[in-house]
């Protein structure tokens, strides 16, 4: 996947450019656009190989909105990979830690940071569009007495320096990103799938349908609900479940869903991601 | 519950305010606050008698933040109602139709309208913080050829006029909505039952705690499920079932998961709202 050309959504810098050079390696080429709509729009035309997106993190929960595009897009889901989230205090060469007086972020990561603004009264908390693009904007706009909070390779890309690292309040801080390609692909190795399903409305429906799992011992790792426009109070279910669509029992059990379930999709086939 | 003091999240005119008055009758009085936080606090503290807090929307789904709430906070849901999301061009008398170049909105309301804008290309949308904090902006600045997007309510409470109703794409966009107390409350009508769980990290976990709903073939509406801080992949599920918590059948069940189950709360047991 060298070279490959890889969309993600932000500024250069994101915590989503770090988690595609942790995946693909320092040799891919990367395409920051303004929205998820808009990468997985660059994937499905053509324009970038793969999208890597933000799918959940553990203290925020799942983003909802890449779910939603997920089922709306026919892209595969072709490789996982988890970060650690861990926030930096960063600011142009010459800014000393005791010169900061403001601190420019978006307002998740500085929510994210409470001990920090509380052990610092005199550091002023600012409201940004982006992590990466807070330190853009210093770059760019210089101004005095100012850091930002972002990811290392913020730091990085706009030749800014690392002040201070963690700042982070919980240290169990994960993001989970997808890697999304317009063409399916199962490499041997894949030991985990994903799935959106839709239940016939009848009592016990949901129950029926993870009963495909169960009864094979199948594991699921996550169960996400999305509504169902235009029915009101019906939902698709996001399922990953642990296994390979090659193998005999995932095949059957993804038969026997299909005989109970509305509708069935699968998103993808890939190697589970390492904590 | 007249003459009743009822917490909301947004400016006076909100659609919470609208579903309250459906709920309760026009003489109750509001009080309307910042923030979700807020409003919980408000009646954890003895401020409020009640607070009314969207839990999910049939287009954009669960109001994800006010799930987290209900578990960090010891609220009871002690009613449900349901609102129809009418959308409506709101403006000042004085301003028609034809004179309407600005139409100011939340984000989500901009963006439920767009066959209205697509329709109307000299109309410029612009972002605004809350549905009826544009219309009370309006009231305020006066902007010549400006207009808003909100509930009826917020044209009455600002004294404004509706230039044109249901600007929304979707006709079947509704609002689900909880009444929270300090004091749990069960009425004889009640019919409906949520509790919020969390599930042993074992293969199948999930599918035995839902067995004892379908077991008694009592009927699940919902499912969602949140992220367990400090326990990164490890989630919260939140069920709403059909029941009343005194019926014996439903004490069977929430003691037969209170065995498989890691933890377990009844948030409410209340009269399901009718579309």
């Amino acid at each position: 996947m060298a070279k490959s050309l890889v969309a993600f959504q932000g500024e250069r810098g994101s915590f989503s450019e770090e988690a595609a050079y942790k995946l693909l390696g320092r040799g891919i080429r990367v395409q920051p656009c303004e929205t998820f709509t808009a990468i997985f729009e660059s994937v499905s035309r053509g324009g970038a190989n793969y999208c890597l997106v933000p799918i959940e993190n553990t203290l925020a929960g799942s983003v909802y909105e890449n779910f939603d595009l997920l089922l709306a897009n026919n892209l595969h889901i072709v490789a996982e990979v988890s970060l650690r989230i861990v926030h930096n205090l960063i600011a142009l060469p010459g800014t000393t830690r005791k010169d900061v007086r403001q601190v420019y972020s978006h307002p998740v990561a500085l929510a994210q940071c409470g001990r920090f603004f509380a052990k610092n009264p005199q550091v002023e908390r600012i409201t940004f569009y982006d992590t990466a693009g807070s330190v853009k904007m210093l770059a760019e706009r210089r101004p005095p007495g100012a850091a930002a909070i972002a990811s290392r390779i913020a730091a990085e890309v706009y030749h800014a320096r690392i002040l201070a690292t963690h700042l982070e309040d919980h240290r169990e801080n994960y993001t989970r990103f997808f890697l999304l390609s317009k063409t399916a692909r199962v490499s041997r190795k894949a030991n985990k799938v994903s799935i959106v399903f839709s239940t016939r409305n009848l009592p016990g429906a949901l129950y029926k349908c993870l009963s495909v799992f169960a009864l094979r011992d199948i594991d699921l790792t996550k169960l996400e609900s999305r509504p169902l426009r235009g029915r009101p109070w019906e939902y698709f279910f996001y399922i990953d479940f642990v296994g390979n669509v090659k193998e005999d029992r995932c095949k059957k059990a993804l038969a026997h869903l299909s005989e109970v379930a509305n509708f069935l999709r699968v998103l993808g086939c890939y190697e589970s991601a390492k904590r």
